[in-house]
């Protein structure tokens, strides 16, 4: 399509974001043209201050606008109980919950034969470092519970071994509010093998 | 979920883009952050470029770098014929063909009563205008074929009637590479009715 030079080139750019193709990238640039001025200088301003302002945390390696990270640096944490997360999102997910009081420790990323990511890619290594610092007495394993967030779980736990902390993964099972009869066999092994008693909540 | 406030601020502003959710802006957000400076400092001065350095052509309202437009503006293109498209998109797509070498009036739009769009809000009064302006002979309606664009052309050809021109709409057929058997009836009616010598191309 023959566009003007710049509109050409915000569709250039707007198609690298992921998920982003030719049709969409065109739509957003036509929206950008039609929006007020101050909506594009907010983006623009946006885009550069995520650059600008926001860093990686060196404790945890979650992302912060401070380093250490607010749960890090924050004394009402309990820096005994270390939950590892694959990515920011996963932490933000469990952070919603609401029940977590410990801190964590972001992998960014998860081992993957097939796409090949090798522990040298991850946060392994500074994990374990941090255990051996001292002041851990357990780690809960929350990566995915498909194949590589499993594979990833069983070496980061090969890696602690011998370290005097309790290693736990997060319980797998029946999801709230789900139909018996349209879960998936594994799930529903998983769930009867791990049955838990009535009462306790 | 709780983001650092410019990560959030980056998801906030993305999500006003028209097609994207709270999902697909973290996604953006998180690759952007990941991405070399260089990628964000390139789409924020795309952002901010495509609203400083684009303009409408004040004669046929298409997005132009300059006013008139490149195709207003180039004396190789046949005033006489002016075909009338509702988007820039529809005026590429146009252009891509190569086979026209008239100018064009984009419209900005299409009339529709479902979602309140009157003739006011498009740029009719101005193509009226236009050709009473003189050295037109013919006028090619080329909105959708579909309700609304139908309605649009058929008032614009009530608009221009009087006038000493002919006016033209986009001929309606089975696509070049269709399968009849799978052909819609309106699109086979129309086929049909408007069926051509076999000789021409």
């Amino acid at each position: 399509m023959r566009y003007p030079e710049p509109f050409k080139r915000l569709i250039d750019n707007l198609k690298k974001l992921p998920g982003i193709g030719e049709k969409s990238a065109t739509r957003m640039a036509f929206f950008l043209l039609k929006e007020d001025r101050s909506f594009a200088e907010s983006l623009a301003k946006a885009i550069i201050d995520v650059k600008e302002k926001v860093v990686e945390c060196s404790n945890c390696f979650n992302i912060s606008e401070r380093d250490p990270c607010y749960i890090c640096s924050n004394p009402e944490r309990d820096k005994s109980i270390i939950c590892v997360v694959e990515t920011p999102k996963d932490l933000a997910a469990i952070e919603e919950t609401g029940v977590f009081k410990g801190v964590y420790h972001v992998l960014q990323g998860r081992l993957s034969p097939t796409r090949g990511v090798t522990p040298d890619q991850l946060k392994i290594k500074e994990l374990v470092e941090r255990v051996k610092r001292g002041g851990v007495k357990e780690v809960i394993i929350a990566t995915d519970t498909d194949i590589d967030g499993n594979l990833t779980a069983a070496y980061i736990a090969k890696e602690l071994e011998g370290l005097p902390i309790k290693i736990t993964r997060l319980a797998e099972g029946v999801p709230v509010g789900a139909e018996i009869e349209f879960m998936d066999i594994p799930t529903l092994k998983r769930a009867i093998t791990w049955r838990r008693p009535f009462k306790e909540t």
